[in-house]
């Protein structure tokens, strides 16, 4: 069994130390450590890998011990993750095609470990492509007059699936605080533009207005003030006069597509903590 | 003598045809062109490099008839540089020394093709590199009280060196509206940042405040509006959690003097054009 | 009806004059000119992009008077193509699907301006996602005693199907001459290294053992030297020394198939020329 | 007093718990802890900052501590060193001066925190530089004839200076195997390509032959075959069909000058280690 084991917590001397003899006494063989220290919250942080040559069943004494003996003592925040469960991942969707299509190709060649219960979207457009993936896909219209509804009928759908995360894949609506509270930094967006220029709607318009000289993709946690929360991955390319709007806009979809998935990967490896507003990436 | 043509006039067909139809007849070599049109804007850009057979003297019946069959008729903007005559480029810095010191390591080497006719700074600290490679430095403090004064100084120093551009390598202080109008798409500045992200002061600190994954160095045009003016170039590096605010300045710094370098390269090189506070680079 | 001409032939003086010229006079409205002068061959190249208020019919007269009026004189190779046909692209698959899946994700979503008559493959891997996008797919086994019958069903496929190119997408098999005579720089092929590094078999273990700190990919027209032909894109990311081979394979796979498409995409808009074994990429 | 400890031992559980654990012992605060495993060699590596409340002589006893406690059992080869002492580093030229301006222009701002007694060179072109930054200069023709006892000086000099690292900032001469040996992962090459492809001599020009559309550079620790040794920093600049040889050798200027830095600062600040003709890089 290999768990992974992340944790944060004031920075004190001894921490890596104590937990990395907790482990080795208890039988397990650390494979990755990483540690981070935010000097000025004066947080730490750590992400571990370690086998063990436990069954499933014993891991529960394992963690009441950790937390006896590491968690409360230090004030950890800490979780802990076996790499035999899945996590199960919703995909929210608008008309836009290419970001679906690069997950679902991932998702279909076994490089993306998470199971899809379903495939949201409040316009019918995409549904041929959940259906040749095979994926339920489900339409519920957003409007000014339904909004509650709809919402109550995504947070039951989510709720009926067990869904562990949500992806936006170029959602397009402003997705409600209902949600966002219930999927606290485990809704991932990814909004066209290299964030925080351009926030909000149009930003390959208002970058070809500007007349920069590279555009840029951002992947982040949505929280409630827009294109405002934790930033997981960034990327960029460059553009020239000679570049139409049309040309900003492809340009950016192969960029929006591979950084939510790269986003999307780095969550489902647990590879990202947040903290302040700001995302801990480990290698 | 080789001659760089810079046009740009309202887009209309045939004018590719007739300027080097007029070139062609006046016994040019055209080794370069390149042309854009803004669609939106329906204006034509052109930059061609030509060879002659001509001494410079000529060079005057060859100006007129142009703007005679070509200049007047087309509603051209036009300007014609011979390689002959170097641009004289004043400095302007401040305490940072990386921006200045890649500058003249590029001029002392041959690499960077300008007159420097002077150093100009509101600080002393940088008067030994200007000492070390053998460059006049005038040091004038700005003060609220002296600003007018200040002004007054730098423009009849402008003037008496016959300067054809300035270049504000991280001079650290608001050029004056009076001085810009001197200049007009004359003085090049760097800021560090991915602009228009973290615009005004401290940008390094507002991207770590942010947690970015990507910061950036932008090189523009000075106009009014502060770091809102065309962009030259840009470029950018990536950052992680585990850097500090002094990393991002130490990456920052490298991103600084490539970029401004890399601009005043393409102005001394007359690949620059100005259109609605956007650039047109030619290649 | 929008035309692209592409022009190669001995650089002289006067013929952007003598094409723009011509293409004035016979009513064409030029929207886009890019050229380039190979100095070292004394070669030039050339496209344009003009609208002409022509019919397609009408474009044989103009292309009669093309070869005699600028043609011959200037021992011109040049070709033109409307914008009222798409070319037909075959694509042969092996067993990795992700550029596979990036081509026809694009192509299904109308980005990539193409017919696909058939995919082709010598393994059953990848007939589900041709069904899935519902595109004949032929799987013709190639082995050493059937080299030439499998050659042979290739070339008639190509023909009888009117394939104007071909697409290794990540192919693994090495293609015949013959096949190559055909299809002169008509076959393009993704290599999953920064070539002329690690040409040849297993780019990534190479990569890994040499302990690089940037992989690549590399898109080219295939030629009979192996990983030798005209290189038309390439692009790179970062690796570090906790990278695995796995995770380097995973890496690649997003360069494979933004490079691959990228170069598809340029072959598709005509904005590449082939001489000496190099590329004239047009932008 | 801040003591940074490299070590690496054939991996085994526990070593992390052991190390960390006897640091925290003797009073130390671990501010960062990276690690590595190499799956493949079965080599643990592992780098840590520790603040410790001794002084410099106290140090004496708890190296002594660490071998027998930590050292011997483990079989590690590991070093401490102290933030107290700036390691001395000589400089090798010949007449390309942008790595040697860009070195000494870092080093003059307090950003390179070495010292450096000597820069050395087969030619007189840069001494005016030297002269410039107040650095000795030597001078040391060498030629076939001589080989033997320019390499006896140069090692004299290398000695008698205390010289703890050797920078080839584009010094064009290959080093002999005797220094080499004298300083093993202590001589930093920046290789003007991207490494594997066109070692040796000559590269922008290969690279322009071969048409590729990105040119790199690379640093390196000199082993005796040619071009070949640890990389410990790579990066790349993109290039079209229209930049000649002369423009790949100055846009490969920027590359070569900010790898060969970036590469030295990670020698200085000991982020590198060397394994099986590979580097691991902390960050």
């Amino acid at each position: 069994m290999k768990a992974i084991i992340l944790i944060h917590c004031p920075d004190q001397s001894g921490i890596i130390s104590a937990v990395t003899g907790f482990i080795h006494g208890k039988g397990g063989n650390i494979v990755y450590l990483d540690q981070h220290v935010d000097q000025e919250a004066n947080v730490f942080f750590m992400r571990l890998e370690s086998d063990f040559n436990y069954d499933e069943p014993q891991i529960h004494i394992f963690k009441e011990e950790f937390e006896t003996m590491l968690g409360k003592p230090y004030q950890m925040q800490w979780s802990l993750h076996l790499n035999t469960t899945k996590p199960r991942m919703a995909v929210f969707v608008s008309k836009y095609n290419h970001c679906l299509y690069d997950l679902l190709s991932r998702f279909n060649s076994g490089e993306l470990a998470v199971e899809i219960p379903f495939i949201l979207s409040n316009h019918l457009e995409l549904k041929p492509i959940a259906d040749q993936f095979e994926i339920p896909f489900h339409h519920i219209t957003v409007a000014k007059e339904n909004k509650q509804s709809a919402e109550d009928v995504q947070l039951r759908l989510l709720k009926e699936n067990r869904v562990d995360f949500v992806v936006l894949a170029r959602y397009m609506q402003i997705v409600s605080a209902r949600l966002i509270a219930a999927f606290p930094n485990k809704i991932i967006n990814i909004h066209h533009s290299f964030l925080p220029a351009f926030a909000g709607a149009k930003p390959y318009h208002a970058a070809f207005r500007r007349g920069v000289k590279i555009i840029g993709a951002t992947s982040h946690y949505v929280t409630e003030e827009l294109d405002a929360g934790p930033i997981i991955a960034q990327d960029v390319t460059t553009v020239t006069h000679s570049h139409t709007i049309n040309d900003f806009i492809a340009k950016g979809r192969d960029l929006e597509k591979i950084v939510l998935s790269r986003a999307v990967q780095l969550h489902v490896a647990r590879k990202t903590m947040v903290y302040n507003n700001k995302t801990v990436i480990f290698s």
